[in-house]
């Protein structure tokens, strides 16, 4: 079977699995912000309408004033992309044909970026149950190789690696001249996170990814954008298409940034959302990832194989992230994002009815 | 001085000339349909703000079948991408380190993109006053390289080269294992046009461009595709950013393709509009280029150089393009593109008090 590479378009996994997609369904496959766009998004976008017969600014640079005040860096220090997908091709780009570690399992663009341009890859594998970073294992790797790419919190885990772990990994990287990509895709769901953008100025070598489509629920849009170096950020324009964001993309970004209110009642909703849902799989015996975001792994230890729960979800209408393409995870764990109160009581209803049938 | 790449977003001309943006301006940089975009989706641009929290179809499953109806082609043959330029990129990274010949003056992303990729560029120039083929200088020059880009209707000319002539120099070039990147970029502002994708099936190595930005007045949604065999297709792809189509650019898209009456609509107007300001042209000693489209080259023959001409434009309030960044060109012409009526008057209204004042 050919699985869809990533989550969302629900129609390729039904096709994939050789069943329809129900009329009524809930994607738990995408880890989106379940309270949707800002409500100041929906209020100004008639007035976007007026701006998509211009171009966009190829320098972005509204939305970079605004990432460099929050993030006290240099426009200069500043690459916006079309989604972190495009900014993950841009420095796969970059690192042609050369050796590089994933840290895995973790969010298949990396290898896949890699992989079309000729890269050597080699894994860090963490282990279950609780996907921690050995850093005495870890060091030895990266001496080989030319990058290292991280996600933190990590997908599809959604575990946080300490950031004293971080901290070191990126000196280390730095004294081997190799780079250290950091994804920060789900950083902003952290209730508790320390930043590593001041060491930018420190480490040469150091890159930050963010994404802007998760927290505010626009995956449609594409938007994000990546801290590095100016000599990084140089490098890497040069290999971007020209006009490659949006004007909506623009005009979104700079309406969302800096919204710290919404921020903050995502996570308290979050929290207490994943809470409820971890009491719940407790109880009713299913193993989840020691998640601190908006999204974890679960399993039925019942099961060795997942298949037949996500088969008995999908003819529910509930569709988890199938894990076969994710190196070390092989379709042994299922993954769901959280999404709201009423989706997630729907998700706990159907999994006791899969307990009482399979106790 | 350092001029911008494009038309278009002219704060950056007004800074790189040292002078300050007017209040009311009307910029004639950018080839974009004076008519903006078509009504159907100014109607339905609420519905998609509903759609901006899911993912793209990384497929474009269903404009590409819109596409493939409209074509006579099959789905294979299809990339629909982040805009023409994208698309471009990704054809300059297939060539990379490659000789290529680039037919100018000429869109300067071709030369961007190439040189980003490490090609070998050489040139094949068109000559004032009607930037004409010369078939036999062009066929010998095809023999050395391994891809040659042309634009039809070529930008900044306007100017529609004989479909014989480019059907001589595909085959020509099929035989010497050469790509020809045909970019048709204003292809739907023709009146009289022979469409050369019939052709794909027979010629291997045939590469047609399309924007869907001019036409439609989205340039800042981003859109276009490619049409190409399957192979080539296949191999773009992959270098392809996952989900690099926003869902807003292929919800546009899906809209505007088949809008048939729109398409003549702008047709006429342009054409109405073209004759009524080359009659003035004329009248005023004015020379322009040969086009058959929405925007053309002008220059006052009393000027050696049009600088003090541009300057004056700029003054007033009214944007040419420059064009310093063409090669061939230098400079030595501006570039309009043909606005509504009301803008067009403004800038005769201009260009006769130049002429009053420099008869």
């Amino acid at each position: 079977m050919k699985w869809p590479a990533h989550g969302s378009n629900p129609q390729y996994l039904y096709e994939a699995i050789g069943m329809t997609l129900p009329e009524y369904y809930i994607d738990f496959s995408a880890n989106i912000n379940p309270l949707g766009p800002p409500g100041v998004l929906k209020e100004k976008w008639n007035d976007f309408f007026h701006e998509i017969n211009a171009y966009p600014d190829p320098n972005a640079r509204r939305l970079k004033a605004k990432i460099a005040m929050q993030e006290q860096l240099t426009t200069e220090s500043i690459l916006v992309g079309n989604g972190g997908a495009e900014l993950i091709t841009l420095v796969a780009r970059m690192l042609k044909g050369k050796k590089v570690l994933i840290v895995q399992p973790s969010f298949s663009e990396y290898e896949n970026a890699c992989r079309a341009n000729g890269c050597d890859i080699l894994y860090y594998s963490l282990r279950e149950p609780r996907y921690e970073l050995n850093l005495d294992e870890l060091r030895l790797k990266l001496r080989d190789v030319a990058a290292v790419f991280l996600c933190n919190p990590n997908n599809p885990t959604g575990v946080q690696f300490p950031t004293s772990a971080i901290l070191s990994l990126i000196a280390e990287c730095e004294k081997h001249d190799c780079f250290f990509i950091l994804d920060e895709a789900f950083y902003d769901f952290l209730i508790e996170y320390d930043s590593f953008v001041p060491y930018i100025g420190k480490y040469q070598r150091l890159i930050v990814i963010r994404s802007m489509t998760k927290m505010f629920a626009i995956p449609g849009i594409r938007l994000g954008y990546l801290l590095a170096s100016p000599a990084i950020i140089a490098e890497l324009k040069k290999l971007q298409p020209h006009w490659s964001v949006s004007t909506i993309a623009l005009l979104t970004g700079e309406l969302c940034i800096s919204n710290a209110a919404f921020i903050n009642r995502t996570q308290t909703y979050i929290t207490s959302e994943r809470e409820r849902l971890f009491s719940f799989y407790r109880q009713q015996n299913f193993f989840v990832s020691p998640s601190k975001v908006n999204f974890y792994l679960l399993k039925d230890p019942l099961l060795e194989e997942q298949f037949p729960l996500f088969k008995f979800l999908l003819e529910n209408g509930l569709i988890p992230r199938h894990t076969f393409n994710f190196p070390g995870l092989g379709g042994r764990w299922l993954r769901f994002a959280i999404k709201n109160r009423q989706e997630n009581n729907k998700l706990m209803e159907v999994l006791m009815q899969w307990r009482q049938l399979h106790p």
